[in-house]
């Protein structure tokens, strides 16, 4: 999840026609959507302990014909956060990577912006003059980057990216950087019926672009930040939608809730989160009636990822603030902390397994 | 579909919870969602012909492997209007109908709103003055009575309207009006791996209501014209969502486009409609690769629904019109107009078959 001065991310796409422009995209570097597995095998890289519990017996209650807590497959929704829960979000969020990396292009394509600000900082490459631009700055720059575009051009542009770029410190691309064990847990509900929707502050069509690749989720299935689009005409007559500056849902805090109810019509049976972004979220699923599975990642493994958050009093970094007051909510309403360090045999699907 | 001056339907829900408090609905009365059929018997209200044929070919070159225009299971997505497209419209669109029945239990909570126009006029009973209440006035209705509620308050009122209130030429219950060949084609399409939508000018929350049960379309595979919903607490700190008179999204003309991209995030590969409402999501559908089907149903049966619009040379009735240059774009571009008098056996599911 994002905090709130960088949930700005106005972006959408078509999945369809963006994937046919990228014949480059390789087996390995996506890697998800695997069978589903409805045995707790499905779970190979989770400790035995309380959070593995917590989903079995949620699984169980949901889904066995005996319970008196049994959802019909039908209504069986899952909904999960993105950044900080399914993949790393420290020490910045992947994609105001792709818009800072984006501008060099913007600029080509616009030369006046050379010697205006942000844009001038941004192409210094001064790392340090660009961590101070201001939210103000950060907008513009991702107003420049996300948008002016067909929904076409961004998504080929995003999918480039995401297959080229690589993370600083494990000099991979951003997909492999995503949470072996919550993949596993994506598909085992799969397995077992629930439709997984990603809720995301993150821009709906930039996730979108590799939600399927990723995580075997499909572009519908991701409930994002999103702009409106603007349906024209090419000279030809040939119709195609161009991604506006115009915000219409800021799928942040209250906004995921809202989000999900404008996109999904449905309350979830399930949540998972990691940050203050997403206490709204399981609140709401909380709320309702029946089995319930309120879930939040705590970064507290410095070695194998990163440790950040005034909940184990570490600073706040301000990506994926993760409070002690939302710490307290969680002890007294029951949602399970996933311990990283603790509760994860592996981070990430590259790691030998444990 | 419907026309500009009515396509203000801010409005949605949580199908969950107001499914739960309606304990009345009758099997009879939603009788959709029955078990798809993989044969063109499916297509049992069809009298053979260029229409019928159009459906048969499309299915067959998409789902054939041995295809050219073969398309994956997974990316199979087809869009359906709903008013005048899958249920009568005509002399006005049921929303309308409800929220104008809405306006005495208004008035009721809210009482002094009883000698305030254009309340007062609804209350009159007077069908020549309510006719002719502006637009500005019926905003208002809409307003009062689709917003301002929980999501779920609305959701179990628009179910038990459904269920109980009557068309007034066929004395039956709204939900009985569906068109039984259009049924048909939702489940044939179905059957044959696609997902089904409905992209409705009509309000997203009202549809939703009863979706599943009437068309066997989920929730969450409804696009309406749909408002903001505000996050909130009761005074036990049970968070809720309250209907805004704010408006998100007009699912109309370009909004519907706008919308399927907002909430699906992919290009159709069939749309649906009946009006000139819905063709810019004809014309967006047509624009992409491999076999496409864009079908116009065209009301030309006075007998037995009903016969109107400006491509007949019939009055423009101000709900669903059929242009003439709607109709010529349609020739040009081989979209397949349906004739209901001639393509359709029977209308309606409670008819005799034919």
């Amino acid at each position: 999840m994002r905090s709130d001065d960088l949930s700005f991310g106005i972006d959408r796409r078509t999945l369809v026609s963006g994937l046919a422009l990228l014949p480059t995209l390789s087996g390995t570097l996506f890697s998800a959507s695997a069978q589903a597995q409805t045995t707790s095998e499905a779970l190979a890289s989770w400790n035995d302990g309380p959070a593995k519990q917590a989903i079995l017996n949620f699984v169980r209650a949901t889904t066995d014909q005996a319970s008196q807590k049994f959802v019909p497959p039908e209504d069986r929704i899952a909904t999960f956060d993105q950044d900080g829960t399914l993949w790393v979000e420290h020490p910045i969020y992947s994609q105001v990577v792709y818009c800072l990396d984006r501008v060099p292009a913007v600029v080509e394509k616009d030369p006046k912006l050379k010697n205006v600000e942000p844009f001038k900082t941004v192409l210094s490459g001064n790392r340090e003059a660009i961590a101070k631009l201001s939210l103000h700055d950060l907008e513009k720059i991702l107003v420049a980057t996300l948008t002016g575009m067909s929904v076409e051009d961004f998504t080929a542009e995003a999918m480039k990216w995401l297959t080229n770029a690589k993370d600083a410190r494990w000099k991979r691309p951003y997909p492999d950087l995503i949470y072996q064990p919550m993949l596993e847990v994506m598909q085992y509900l799969r397995g077992n019926g629930f439709k997984t929707y990603i809720v995301t502050g993150g821009g709906q069509d930039f996730v979108r672009a590799y939600s399927q690749r990723v995580y075997g989720v499909p572009p519908e299935q991701v409930v994002g930040t999103a702009g409106a689009t603007k349906f024209g005409y090419h000279k030809d007559g040939t119709p195609f939608l161009t991604k506006e500056p115009k915000l219409l849902l800021n799928d942040d805090k209250a906004g995921k809730p809202e989000g999900i109810h404008l996109m999904i019509g449905r309350r979830p049976n399930a949540s998972f989160g990691n940050s203050d972004g997403d206490r709204q979220m399981l609140e709401y699923t909380g709320a309702g009636d029946g089995a319930r599975l309120m879930m939040l990642v705590l970064h507290d493994d410095a070695k194998r990822e990163y440790a950040y958050g005034p909940a184990q009093g570490l600073p706040d970094t301000k990506v994926g603030t993760f409070t002690q007051a939302l710490y307290d909510e969680a002890k007294k309403k029951s949602w399970t902390v996933i311990s990283m360090k603790n509760d994860w045999k592996r981070i990430f699907g590259f790691e030998q397994s444990a």
